[in-house]
């Protein structure tokens, strides 16, 4: 650890556990809200999404289609520089598809890329996700 | 940019395209060379893949497996810090199953972190990568 900035993983990590929690229950406006104004999601199945206004136009229809119950392990945190940092994380669980009922089991890795923004927030400025099983 | 580093995007995107070169032409030394120690892959349809002498067992099965001919795009290059960065890039292009012969288009995109080794070189130190068409 640098001792030139104050450590911060404690937030860092509050910060990717916001998300992990919000995309579970499935609440898209509290998803949206823990990335930066700058900040991209590379997801399966799509190209990446740019920027908050398209995020806020993403989530939605994730939501809407697949239910989630899926449980998540923090696997590292570290914060490498003043404002910036990132969590790596696995979650395993079950998605369901809500115009079918059909549940399957489904298990992902993600790794989020954060920035603390002017007024001390940590936000998430790139995330990727990725799915071990499909 | 900060004022307190050296500007380093030349190396930094650097090792990211020397890692995306080494992968088309299937050089699985090459590939893992590009990673830092304790680098980490993260990749469709695997748990992610934990330092140096494990990504040195998974790139070569790969390899055996799948031929690549990808184009990248690099989409940003970030210094975050003296010793941390990030490039974002796409990659589209062909597939071949080597037992059959059998190929398909494919596109993929990538997040690289990066961290400068003691000895001023830019490493991968986490990537992830995921299918936007599979």
């Amino acid at each position: 650890m640098n001792d030139a900035f104050m450590e911060d993983t404690t937030a860092i990590e509050a910060a990717a556990v916001s998300y992990l929690t919000a995309f579970n229950r499935g609440d898209a406006a509290a998803v949206v809200s823990t990335y930066a104004d700058d900040g991209v999601l590379m997801s399966p199945g799509r190209p990446a999404t740019v920027g908050k206004s398209s995020l806020a136009e993403t989530y939605p229809g994730i939501f809407e289609n697949v239910g989630f119950d899926m449980k998540y392990e923090i696997k590292e945190v570290v914060q490498t520089s003043a404002d910036w940092g990132f969590v790596r994380s696995a979650t395993e669980g079950t998605q369901t598809i809500k115009a079918t009922g059909e549940a399957h089991s489904a298990s992902y890795q993600e790794l989020f890329l954060l920035r603390k923004s002017a007024d001390g927030v940590w936000q998430i400025a790139r995330y990727c996700t990725v799915n071990v099983t499909s």
